[in-house]
């Protein structure tokens, strides 16, 4: 075997070209409903999940920030439609009709942040069949990557009691996606992330010191420290498990004196080791030096070291895998659509009915019920509008309006909005160990939309 | 809580640059080393699994063409060095030093396609520390992602015995690791993927006809399945689930006839309801109507259907997953630096001590050893040169030279080699069950490299 040397594959620029980030399904679908005159009904699809992934409490809405962006983006340019053409994949009719695409309809969606439950209509995209449909790769390529990571993120953050969680999975996930997933980790809670293109792109502050390899690239660990402090001051992180910890930590606190930000420990019983480095930087004076530990935590992993003197955690494998969820497996159904081309056609509720995989038909709405204590109670979702108490919260927020984006906001108020969803949770919504989800989804017929 | 309207954020565009694409602690380091003048000293890094996924027989070397074309793109732009600057992530001096950075060193790496091992040295990474530690984040994202997905297809694609597979996982991972699942599960031997992009990036053939939200648009199945065979014509995929499967299958047939491409079925007890729809089918004179089924299948439910009539599987979810293991834990190790900054410096192995996560230093070669009736029997990896027999492989292959990209190959090479690899591994290779590695990886001390 000899690879071919220099050959160049054509590099076909990808760029922020969201078109195509869809099955080819859709696209048949469109043709087909174009010839039979069908792509032109109003159509109404719902993104849900009918479960939260085995023993989960509750999961976070995220990626609706990223929704909107991939949404603008999502055009068909000349060279896509020639390669969709050329392949056959659409006819002459389907091109013309992509040429023109922009989503012109309405969606509604739980704003970005928020906790969801079994059922819950998280997104509702209203437009024509051709329209809508085409969007469905998209939105949940972008839903379930985001929520997967955000709902195993707020598990890990709560674990972590306040500690700061720096977010650092990005070599252990796809190069984009980890992208994503420190913006969805932030939303949960996550204080900082290694990720330095989540920084640029959506403002998520970074962190990052020097990893082993420092270290070994210096002829002794003093040297290494020496570097490391001369080029980033006192107040940075010294790795201390490279050789010998105790003797790193002495080595530490010699170089950089009591002022000191922080040592991280990477291996070993990180409980035990923490007590031990704590008690050797209280000793040396140190006292306000941090300990923050990394190396393969999960939730339960942070949890276990509660008691333990740590005052900061890193977490990688676990957050961008999605502790073991790394799908939130969230669905997109077609449950309304009118039962004619016309504008004032009725609509008609619509569910398969094959079997294991039930869905309910018809347009839903959902409020969250709130008791007296601003405590949750139930997850409400009606076909039809449902009456909201003054306590209550109604879910659904307008995200595109005629085709414009009209549900942007910056990230942070995302962050925000998600420690108030958790705090108005019941007590039981924080504990790891699996059950019911928090709250309970109750379905019920709703009065006739306004 | 109500949105802000219209309120627009500014957009990056990340494009197809790479940089950025990397923890922020590689740069510090590079920093604290240029300051420290050790940032010029040669260095080696390897990249290796200490494991593999509980229970797995090998790893499929995947996503070295995605790193060949990340590393062209991986410059600092100016917009990305202010933003780097202004944040107090780099320097003065570290800025300017990034504005000229081009890797300029060498990279051997396991051809894409090949079969890994515990401890296989995959890629090796030869340049100045500094130029080399900076591509540790976006050579482990993209293998770290590209094998895992990989290795699951492998494995999937042996259970099938021959029976085509298409990849429709897209919706149930991030928008743009689906194009590179797509890729990877199309190297391990998936005939088609659902996910256009990747067909016009990478020529991956692509599939997909109809879903339930199709028929459910039509006023009824019938009209629903004459619009698209007006469209897509008799050899197309009729899904048959979406009301009763028996009464799907006659209005197919009825209306398609005998020469009907396939029907799919995507829910209940598969292997019952193919064996019915069989009978059915055949019952009808439509012996040529294939069948293909999906579902939630992974490795074990395609082998369960082994005995089933079954065509064709369609999987989504397990595929861009890793089948239970999402990523494939690799790592980026320094293993040798020189002593000095001088290029004739001594090199010299480096291994960090701490518990729990040894690794060897020293810059190493790898053999698959092969008997006389062409089965691999070992893995041998070599610090320094080691001797290969007349039906030995030697792994690794060169993929840069002085940082000019010479590995390039077309993507039926690497699914060439893969299917070449995996025939040469000896039969409890493709066992499902979960056991020891298929060949045992041992360590020897080679003679110097010439």
């Amino acid at each position: 075997m000899v690879p071919t040397v220099g050959l160049r594959v054509p590099l076909v620029d990808l760029g922020d070209g969201t078109a195509l980030l869809t099955d080819r399904y859709e696209l048949t679908m469109l043709q087909a409903a174009l010839r039979s005159g069908t792509a032109g009904r109003r159509a109404v699809f719902e993104v849900f999940a009918r479960s939260l992934p085995a023993g989960r409490r509750y999961g976070v809405v995220a990626g609706t920030g990223r929704l909107l962006d991939a949404l603008d983006a999502f055009r068909f340019d000349p060279d896509e439609l020639e390669y969709l053409s050329a392949n056959g994949i659409v006819d002459e009719q389907t091109a013309r009709w992509l040429e023109k695409y922009r989503f012109t309809g309405n969606v509604w969606g739980y704003a970005e942040g928020d906790c969801y439950f079994p059922d819950s209509p998280i997104l509702v995209v209203e437009g024509t069949f051709g329209e809508a449909v085409l969007l469905e790769t998209l939105a949940l390529s972008i839903l379930n990557h985001d929520c997967a990571i955000a709902s195993a993120a707020s598990r890990m953050v709560r674990a972590a009691q306040g500690r700061p969680i720096i977010e650092m999975g990005s070599r252990r996930t796809h190069e984009r996606a980890a992208v994503a997933a420190a913006r969805a980790a932030h939303i949960a809670g996550f204080a900082t992330t290694s990720n330095l293109a989540a920084g640029r792109r959506y403002g998520v502050p970074t962190a990052g010191t020097s990893a082993h390899a420092f270290t070994l690239l210096h002829d002794s660990e003093r040297h290494a420290f020496e570097a490391q402090l001369a080029s980033l001051g006192e107040s940075t992180t010294l790795l201390v498990d490279t050789y010998d910890v105790e003797r790193a930590v002495r080595t530490a606190v010699e170089l950089a004196g009591p002022s000191l930000g922080a040592v991280r420990i990477d291996s070993g019983d990180l409980g035990v080791v923490a007590r031990r480095v704590r008690d050797q930087l209280d000793s040396l004076g140190a006292r306000d030096t941090r300990i923050v530990v990394t190396g393969d935590l999960d939730e339960y992993g942070i949890a276990a070291l509660a008691a333990a003197p740590v005052d900061g955690y890193g977490v990688g494998t676990s957050l961008v895998t999605g502790s073991g969820a790394p799908t939130a497996s969230l669905v997109y159904k077609l449950v309304a659509r009118a039962d004619g081309p016309d504008d004032d056609a009725p609509m008609r509720p619509v569910a398969k009915r094959s079997t294991g995989k039930p869905s309910r038909g018809g347009r839903k709405t959902a409020v969250r019920r709130v008791d007296g204590h601003g405590t949750a109670y139930a997850e409400t979702v009606a076909t039809g509008e449902v009456g909201a108490g003054p306590r209550d919260r109604v879910l659904q927020v307008p995200l595109v309006r005629d085709g414009e984006v009209v549900g942007r906001e910056p990230l942070g108020a995302a962050r925000e909005r998600h420690a108030r969803a958790v705090a108005e949770l019941p007590p039981t919504a924080t504990q790891l160990s699996k059950g019911e989800p928090a709250v309970p989804t109750e379905f019920v017929d709703g009065g006739p939309r306004h």
